[in-house]
């Protein structure tokens, strides 16, 4: 098989760091070049804590590094923000972007696709590489077309600020496309103590937030019916969840013509 | 909505009177005759412990019903023997048999499926009618596409003979179809005492059983990836949860012209 | 081993019932009269629906029955109103009560008390005879002597009224006893739905209730600490979960001379 | 309070450093001196990763740091041959041992208690340092007394060699000191898949190992009775879940004038 050429952005982060790794364990991946905001001209590798196979040169002027790398694709961790001006500029050298944030618009997912239909070239964005993360949501949706009734526990560690977590709220909207909406539990129902039911969505969906110290990240999506229960739980231990999404991305990519938003849709 | 008119040979065994109960309760099921060996000639609202809008009349004689009572669908939950009879029969008659066993050979089931063709009619044979089950052994199919490697737990009471459970055997073949086949584990694991590593497939999945009192009939499949797990369970509560199935089955035969075997091949 | 000599009172409740099948199938306990409403002067064993060991007498009244039958223990499994009555009635005639009722007021307990001590005779009264409910609330609250950061999710069925549910409470406030109070999760997370994070005990303990048709009485209490979590599950299947506990009381009580209120204090 | 001034043995092993942070982390804790291989002379602060409270000098002669440096509890997380010294080392010079090690023969316990007894000093030896793991096995072992039947599921990466855990062997020897011995499951079961019912100790409990990448150090004991189920389960995410031993240890060190073996006998 022929290399994927690959310049990652933002190879000292946490997630960019992980990529990096992805990159020295995946035999089908070389990467050609790094953008960054410091250690222009150096080697991926001279910096503390790479592995020395990574040899692609790092830049800290994106249009220069597009201009003098010949890549495949763009693999970009940074911020909301700087991952735009990448991702345009990369359709703009021919290489095709895959993108891990949530910071983009409407608008500008519009004004990304259309770039992508005329260059013809595939482009990636994803709020969230986890695969588990993502077949459990997908799952969630399917078992909702056979049971109408479905509760949400997600718990992470204690130092998450927002509950429910996005992925609670995301897993809850993805639920309710194929749900018959309405209102759980019993109709007289009371609450002794207020909050015990947890968050309510308009379409009568539960959502409950566990926040524990020694949790990392975990969502159990629980279906009832008569006799029975429909139980899919993803358990994330550490960042390197999110690498398996990653490669299968930038595999993906490389096959699209068009803009994709969300793992949801290229994983069957 | 009109009414689907319903035959129900059985209706005294465990499975048969859950399901008379579902008619009961189901506003667009009608029960027009019932199949039994005693009791010729009443109601079934006559018998001890079936509720009073029963009002199908009981046969002996299984081809006589046919004969008498024009009907569009029959629900069979006697034995194999008996099963497969009243299936050739109900097709015969132009009736929709919906069938719950595990007896019939691969030839019984060409035989079956060249019958409904030939007479143009739907018919639902299932060895499981869990709604619940069946989505965790298709989800479970879907994972594995994704993550080569997991391992079955199945958990139920202790007087249960045989380990691994049916279900248990029968997800390790779904997925099978799917994943990437692999021995799993270290491959310089080692057993400190024999059997911990649970049984093994020749595909090199495995399968633990757990057997305690109190317990019903639970399963887990658990997937394993890069900082991550996924774990599909379904917990069997009592009998009720396979009348989901024959629900959606019963309404399902309805619009088919053809046999189909399993109910995974009919939820979507 | 000399059999248990045993009344029971309320012998067609649900409870009752299994409470009558318990006698039926422990060699060491014997039925000798039974105080029921109805069916005066019969055998239990005459009533539709129990076996034929069960030869006590019933009687439509208390006093005569105590006054007629010598028995070790009384086993009532009635109405909170009628139950204290035959409380009293079974110490003054030397009988001990084993009482599965939470109607008792502190005033009511202290009469009882007072009275089993004058007697020397034991008393077992028990909001919850389920053996293993009672293990998960004692272990919880030794647990949080190590780990103050715990979270409680209480699952039932969907016809339950009350969220939390009573053990879920009553859990809450075994585990106040030895934790150091505080307020858990962030001090600055906020709810971005009302209610996602459960409700809050005066002491910071978080409960959340979850209700879906299909289950039955679950209860989860999770701790967390560095690295690591610790989860401690009951599930009730059926109402038989609540005779061991009366076996247990049984036997107990038989080695007691005063009052002891809870199963959680002859649990060990 | 005072400080509790502690000796470091083996600061930069991957147990070691932990304790550093703790130590680091802990206000009535201090960093007094550290045994270590190399940097002699050089405070722990000054080699990288470390920050900079832990001023403790580092001794790479372990007898000239007792000399030099007065201290009141050593953690030693070296090997089982060094930390075997570094016990009688300490003891001879008035310090109080805790150290993390399986290595101990009987006989060297022997002659460490009895040089404790001399000395009057508390020494704790533990194979394992996390309070949740000793907390379920505590648990399990009580809740032995209640209930015969009950399995030991223990979940593990798939970078193990050995199976089952030595942490599910341990649970299951301490679970038989209190349970009454039994074989378990049906009489006649029978395992179509050799190994399906896991591995079974001599006293008939039965131990399932399940291996998974993702997955870190998880154990789940699972009792079953008429009708319910009691589960407890320890999930460890990362060596942080020792820490909060070794601080139980450092503080109870101090009021012991014995040996202690194992975490379990000092926590209740």
């Amino acid at each position: 098989m022929e290399k994927i050429k690959i310049i990652l952005a933002g190879p000292r982060g946490r997630m960019g760091k992980e990529a990096a790794f992805l990159i020295h364990n995946t035999e089908h991946f070389e990467l050609v070049g790094c953008i960054d905001r410091i250690n222009d001209g150096k080697a991926l590798a001279e910096v503390e804590g790479f592995p020395n196979s990574l040899k692609g040169k790092i830049y800290t002027d994106a249009e220069y590094c597009f201009q003098n790398v010949e890549a495949d694709v763009l693999i970009d961790l940074t911020t909301p923000e700087i991952g735009k001006k990448h991702t345009e500029l990369a359709l703009q050298y021919g290489v095709r972007p895959v993108v891990g944030t949530t910071g983009f618009t409407e608008e500008e997912l519009e004004h990304i696709g259309k770039l992508a239909k005329e260059k013809q070239l595939g482009v990636i964005i994803a709020p969230n590489f986890a695969v588990g993360a993502i077949l459990m949501m997908k799952f969630a949706q399917m078992a909702a077309k056979h049971f109408a009734d479905v509760e949400i526990i997600e718990l992470h560690h204690d130092r998450k600020l927002d509950a429910p977590s996005g992925t609670g709220i995301k897993t809850a909207e993805m639920i309710s496309q194929t749900r018959t909406s309405k209102q759980q539990g019993h109709p007289e129902e009371e609450e002794q103590m207020q909050g015990a039911r947890g968050a309510t969505t308009k379409d009568g969906i539960h959502i409950h937030s566990v926040r524990l110290p020694g949790l990392v990240a975990h969502q159990e999506v629980i279906f009832g019916g008569e006799g029975q229960s429909l139980t899919i739980r993803h358990d994330s231990y550490n960042r390197a969840s999110f690498m398996s999404g990653v490669k299968l991305s930038v595999e993906t990519v490389m096959k699209l013509d068009m803009l994709v938003y969300g793992l949801e849709n290229i994983i069957e």
